[in-house]
């Protein structure tokens, strides 16, 4: 799939974004508008403490149709109690006051730091006027919703024998795991489908592509990812789109993976040979988990053991030792479960790479799965010591 | 319980320990010897990769009989095929031989880097002469299979109402998580019991402790808990040995979470009013496994929606915002599934306390259980970034 070089929104889309005094100077407030109502579908965490714009957005997604998407960043408006969940219906209704619609076709979402207040009037008055610094580029509305993200992230593809684009923007970073992520993720077209069609497509590529993705285990409170689809390209063949759709949602999802707090490394795990596609996932999901495996990619450190040992560790999965082969970056590691005598200065260097792809094939089955995921660094530890008071 | 200042053998137990040449300087190589053959059990690691002592002592524990421990660190012997097991045969019968028994009765032990061929000859040679070197303290054990441990572990009790001891000699520090640890652990005992009474008290005791210890969530293929019995203080109350073996399997855990790669806290996370005990546990476990509230109890940040999010991503388990309560060290910080409006400084200072104690109560049932932990620190990334070459 040939992304963009630089992301552009389809047809009537325009963002704006921020700063509303939420932080001291970055932006802390975006605002997402189609020009006419969009089919919409959304997921989102699922996390038993979901934060208040949750709770309405699972409301509001069931219209099936949006025209706006408003979200701060600095504070999640998670544990706010009932007068949370009245504050993101004021930020709702703030958002479609400004853009002439209604609050029920507003999506509201809000990252940061969990239990505190949400500052509902700072952000009332904030997102007055910014209808009229609507910009047609995406990347303005991602940086109103970064947190710790290094760089805002933004992303469109055109789809194939179409007029049809579809755009990404999403941030992520930290506390981030299956089941969406600390990850707000946006995605806009101007493909012709029903909320239907949308949803299931929208849950599909989540599959393989989201619900993949762990930076550390932690899910969020507040993930979000939703879809619009306002039509103005006119119909497409279901089957392009949806290709298209997730090949975006794993580029996107290998962006926030890299980006994760500290990372230096995207990792990349790749099981084969399973039994079903869920122990495929299962086994993936724990090599991308394991600290252990982690920290041996950011010390570029072929400890290959560990491979075995994140493997073995999911004790419900068949997993049969003799069969199971290794290989790092193309480079085989470990055959029939025992550590071959590679050459360890190769694997070491190609471990130095931004990209590590680990390679587990457990010869049992035909079930395969991807999970991605980051190296662990001082970097992880350093931020998250001291997140809530800085 | 009372443990002693410095931990003893109970009657009839010895052992040795020193440098045979697998590390540069450090003790590699230890012994435990019983007089006579001692009545004992064992559990062992469930990660699917077992190392070949492992193998090999779950056919030797089927004899429930034991005279000797013989354990080496450095190499852990998994991953090392059928030679591998032929290695760990090896070893046995060189400590048979040294202490006058048969392999059969000599439980194996490795520990240390995965995938590595073991210098068996080197073990063997070094084995030799070890019997005259025996001694009554534990710690001398206890060094000979350190690996990342900070100090040598050993902890002793007099059985209540008894002329019986138990003591422990273990070893921990990473790759720790539920189901046993990167963790060696041999309990001492010269009470009467048989081998069945033995297995039933061991498992009972290990199901509130050490199963319920994480440093990093990665299991290692190494894990061993055997306990032998030689019986020679006499008879004993089975409730107050089972007692004596609970207190003290549960203050190693301790140690061993507190002496986690890199901790520089012990956190210990209390689960009441679950559904049932089981929820209670995985409730309590995802506490101390959360890298985002391991690095609020580094960072001595009172980040308390970290606590929520770590409960509410249990997904399965039944919990009701409303009714979840939480606490730190005695402070609570969260009513209701709404943070409080706590005294930030004085839950700071106490989050900088050695030991630090959450709470959680759900509300919805009567299951308790505890999970002890440690925070994550850079020296964690800093010793498994680099534990291979090293």
């Amino acid at each position: 799939m040939d992304f963009h070089a630089t992301p552009i929104f389809p047809r009537g889309f325009k963002c704006a974004s921020r700063n509303c005094g939420l932080k001291p100077q970055a932006k802390d407030l975006a605002l997402f508008v189609s020009d006419i109502d969009a089919a919409s579908a959304a997921v989102f965490t699922r996390n038993q403490f979901p934060g208040a714009p949750v709770v309405l957005g699972r409301e509001t997604i069931r219209g099936g149709s949006l025209r706006a998407i408003v979200a701060n960043s600095k504070y999640s408006n998670v544990a706010t109690g009932p007068e949370g969940l009245e504050s993101a219906r004021r930020m709702a209704a703030a958002a479609a006051e400004e853009v002439g619609s209604e609050a029920s076709r507003v999506l509201v979402s809000s990252t940061g730091v969990i239990g505190v207040r949400l500052p509902i009037e700072t952000i009332e008055a904030g997102i007055v006027g910014m209808s009229r610094d609507l910009v047609p580029d995406p990347l303005v509305g991602a940086e109103g919703i970064m947190t710790t993200d290094t760089y805002a992230k933004a992303l469109s593809v055109s789809v194939p024998n179409s007029r049809a684009t579809i755009t990404w923007v999403a941030k992520g970073s930290g506390m981030i795991e299956p089941n969406m992520a600390t990850m707000l993720v946006y995605i806009f077209t101007d493909a012709e489908l029903d909320a239907a069609s949308l949803d299931r497509a929208l849950r599909d590529a989540v599959h393989v592509s989201f619900n993949m993705l762990s930076v550390d285990t932690d899910t969020s409170t507040s993930d979000t990812c939703a879809i619009l689809a306002n039509g103005l390209a006119g119909p497409i063949d279901m089957r392009a789109f949806a290709a298209a759709l997730t090949a975006g949602c794993i580029r996107m999802t290998e962006m926030l993976a890299r980006d994760g707090e500290g990372a230096e490394h995207l990792i990349r795990a790749a099981v084969r040979g399973a039994a079903n596609e869920d122990e495929a996932r299962r086994v993936a999901k724990s090599l991308v988990n394991s600290p252990l495996v982690k920290t041996m990619v950011h010390g570029a450190d072929p400890n290959v053991g560990r491979l075995l040992m994140a493997v073995g560790k999911c004790v419900d999965v068949r997993i049969d030792p003799s069969r199971t082969d290794a290989s790092i970056n193309g480079h085989q590691v470990v055959r029939g479960g025992r550590r071959l005598d590679f050459d360890d200065a190769v694997v070491r260097s190609t471990l130095a790479a931004e990209r590590v792809d680990l390679e587990v094939s457990l010869g049992v089955g035909d079930g395969s799965a991807t999970a991605y995921g980051c190296d662990l660094t001082k970097g992880y530890v350093e931020e998250n010591a001291a997140y809530y008071s800085s």
